[in-house]
């Protein structure tokens, strides 16, 4: 009893993901009976994953202390901070707290997934406080690349923490009011123990631009080519640059097409919110654009960064069945590919110029992280006992370590997390004190974890070198050799080419069954290793390849 | 008769490689009965050719026109330029050309391939000319990132052709001459039919700075990292980027060791012939590492790009087995990731960072490739009547055929060609008269080609989605079912998870079969597709994925 009364006095921090190369953003906060989660996103899968559509973070640590969980804070509607609620909602079925544009993404998502009926949702407005037992939380309003973005207060008896949300500083935002940067301080002057910040652009000297300084850069385009049409490719999710461009496409009397089902969404809900303002009679679908001179159009699309089924990507190799690209389209890059992309994005460009058009790169700065002026000024205002860098590879978080650091917070007070580290502190002292599982769950289809390692190790063996099938049917009892062996291939070499390989490889595997059935060996187990070194050995000398070999034998 | 003598007296200038993303370069010059090939280069392998180790240039049409071919014309030794010699020399053994370093690095890949003793080869200074039939060839001096790198003047009954190479303006370089500029205004002043200039660039204004420039960055690292172990990774075949970190280490008092396999060959080859200088008692190997103090030493590696066999990626992941990083480490990145690698390069920063090293990224703009400013001098020297910009995917050609318009070349007279593409032109006209056959011939293990794109197609599937492999027996005659059927996957589903589901599959695919038996369809390509359609159908309602089916059937 008295090591529990010992460790309710402290809160514990505890990251379920998102400080690895896989950034799918989950923290839970525990503090006696009490689990708060912040953000349950999805990570797209990294290039190893092959075949996977999707990662969610492993969630045992939750399933295992189900009782204690009193609800979901969700900071901003980006995917890799809700995109994976679907599916932990169906094991965990907490309520959800979020802003309101935040809401109606997740509740779109939720209604996708027939879960819209089962969990309790409230939207919470900035500067509103919600109680859920030992935790109090405040939502306080941040800019991001997405509206309604929050930061976080979290009161706890151990003390209060400050979570950035994903956030910049944008004095000037498209839509709504600045950061509440007076709220930040306010929290500084009263003792903030712990500052959980955004560390994405951490690298990157200076100020972030505003959202805002894009809106002229857009009336210089749209000036500029006023003969063609113009087709304007950037995130589903960025509703102020969609605002923006809407704002200039009005200005010069061109209707708006809204091209890609991500994109639809978004502004449909973000429309619905009053997120959007879109002047009547602006907005026409893709059968209407026949009625429209060229000029007199503009297309925002999905697929600034290449992404193969994107509607840009299907616009520039023709096989977008209502779009089709020529001499009188000027296209342009909203956005700079994120690392990883890039190849993807220069073949849509060569392609794009191949069909004649004008392609422009939006020289755009503009992010929606915090660099590192912006990430000194919160540290300045939090003033935080302890530092806790977020939402970054290692290389971030340590970035955001040395500007901690030079700002005053001592090196000892700074804690770099991997996912499932649990931080427990207060006022005394902060420490790692243990670790929960985490870790990766590959979503592939309807499949939720099905895929493991085993599974992609065989995706990754079969995708090099292709696949050898060994068939044979031995008599049972006897074991005498009744059909086969025959040798079927995919992935390997084309079969035409290499009849005379495949007819040696059966005499191979005939004399290694021969071999196997002489000394009287009737293990099929041992049969199949047998056929399967001989077999890998010939190839490998053969040709330097290694497929996966695999023996079947039939009992007659 | 009277065909051949209109042909004979224009020139064609064919690509065969290295105008799209895949960039292996490769040109053939015809004219009358002589062909010469300028470089013979390989490409490394698109994201989507899986398992393939490189691809090589199809050359049929030089197989096809075999007697006519007088010699390889090599510009520089990059891989791109040479790498598919031993493949092609094969097949068509013409006599070599190049400059001394550019033929010390092939002469060690022939070797490698045992084709040293079987192919004439001719060292050429610059300045110096050779004459193959109808053309005279003429190597002038320039600058790259690799020493010895040569233009080509093409002299030929239709006129003069000057081929750039891979080329930089770089006045003071760190080993040997500037560019011969004033070759370049003399063939411009005596008529210059057409330019062949280097696009890698061309989207960047301004000037490409000089590699010498970076002598004093690696000086003032040297400088503030006194205390440390330092490890540099660069390109292996940036000969004068080693110079320099080798200069710096001399001055500092450094001990050099070199890893990475072609980090050592080109080294090697570059010090035998003299075009690298490494002071006395400077080189050390890698067991000598443990006699001196970390702060006295230098590795010079491979592995900037993050590839993940190379040596530093083994360093970073501790599974190199003789250099471990730890926290007295500074690594540096002396070049930036090319587009494709930034996601490899930094999980490797991410790596070392964890285990305490700082990693430095050089910020070094300086490229081996000409920007804006150099091929404008390029054509204002050489003031060729038509432009053909070569080296680049569409839209690096797309931008040097801009400037070339911006300094007044007609556009009519610029040719953007596609590989294949036989240009044809002399002093009166210049046009695209046919297509030759191209395309990228796939490396896998010892198999040239024998990898097409049905193995591809095979490979992504199964990379995707895995295999299903059934199985079973009929007996000859009857058709009767003697075994199975049995199901084995790899790739689809972890078994031990899917237990029920494989059971189904089994009975699905056994009611494919007892319906077709019982139809009385005896043809074993009708039940297999039966099988195929069925199993399909219930594996994507069940998983919403698409395995592969690959139906076997055994006659007893």
């Amino acid at each position: 009893m008295s090591e529990n009364i010992v460790n309710s006095s402290k809160l514990k921090i505890i990251p379920l993901g998102g400080l690895e190369e896989i950034g799918m953003n989950i923290t839970a906060f525990e503090y006696g009976d009490s689990i708060i989660v912040v953000d349950c996103g999805l990570s797209f899968p990294a290039d190893d994953m092959l075949g996977i559509d999707l990662v969610i973070p492993d969630v045992s640590y939750l399933k295992d202390n189900y009782e204690k969980i009193k609800g979901f804070i969700i900071t901003h509607g980006h995917e890799d901070h809700i995109g994976a609620l679907p599916y932990v909602l169906k094991e965990i079925p907490a309520p959800i707290y979020a802003t309101r544009l935040t809401m109606g993404i997740i509740e779109h998502k939720l209604s996708e997934h027939n879960l819209l009926g089962n969990i309790r949702r409230k939207v919470i407005s900035f500067g509103q406080y919600i109680t859920l037992n030992d935790f109090r939380i405040e939502f306080i309003k941040t800019n991001h690349s997405i509206v309604d973005a929050a930061a976080l207060a979290i009161y706890s008896p151990a003390g209060t923490i400050v979570h950035t949300g994903d956030f910049k500083v944008d004095y000037t935002p498209v839509f709504g009011d600045a950061i509440d940067l007076q709220r930040f301080a306010e929290l500084g002057k009263k003792g903030v123990l712990a500052l959980m910040c955004d560390s994405t652009n951490a690298e990157r000297p200076g100020f972030t631009a505003s959202e805002k300084t894009l809106g002229p850069t857009f009336d210089n385009i749209f000036e500029e080519h006023k003969d063609t049409r113009i087709i304007i490719a950037t995130f589903a999710s960025n509703v102020d640059r969609v605002q923006q461009i809407i704002n200039s496409a009005y200005k010069f009397g061109r209707k708006v097409v809204v091209e890609g089902r991500s994109m639809v969404n978004i502004i449909d809900t973000a429309t619905k919110l009053d997120c959007l303002q879109i002047p009547e009679n602006t907005l026409i679908n893709t059968e209407q654009l026949k009625n429209y001179p060229d000029e007199k159009t503009v297309i925002i699309t999905t697929g600034s960064q290449g992404e193969s089924m994107a509607a840009l990507s299907r616009m520039a190799s023709s096989t977008h069945r209502k779009i089709s690209i020529g001499p009188s389209d000027t296209v342009i890059f909203s956005s700079h590919p994120i690392p990883g992309n890039e190849k993807a994005v220069t073949k849509v460009i060569n392609e794009l110029l191949r069909k004649g058009a004008d392609v422009i790169f939006q020289d755009t700065h503009v992010s929606g992280h915090a660099c590192q002026e912006e990430i000194k000024l919160i540290y300045n205002l939090v003033q935080p006992k302890y530092a806790i860098p977020i939402h970054g590879e290692y290389k971030h978080l340590k970035a955001q370590a040395k500007l901690a650091q030079s700002l005053g917070v001592p090196k000892e007070n700074i804690f770099l997390l991997r996912s499932g580290d649990v931080l427990e502190l207060d006022e005394e002292a902060a420490e790692v004190t243990g670790k929960v599982p985490v870790g990766n769950i590959m979503v592939d289809g309807l499949g939720v974890g099905d895929v493991g390692n085993i599974v992609l190790r065989d995706r990754q063996h079969l995708a090099e070198n292709g696949i050898m099938i060994v068939v044979l049917a031995l008599e049972k009892g006897s074991n005498q050799l009744m059909a086969g062996p025959e040798i079927i291939s995919r992935g390997f070499v084309y079969v035409r080419e290499s009849d005379e390989l495949m007819d040696e490889a059966q005499q191979v595997v005939y004399g290694a069954v021969e071999k196997c059935l002489d000394k009287g060996i009737s293990d099929w187990g041992r049969i199949k290793n047998c056929i399967r070194d001989e077999l890998a050995d010939f190839i490998w000398k053969r040709t330097k390849r290694s497929p996966m070999i695999m023996p079947i034998i039939m009992e007659i």
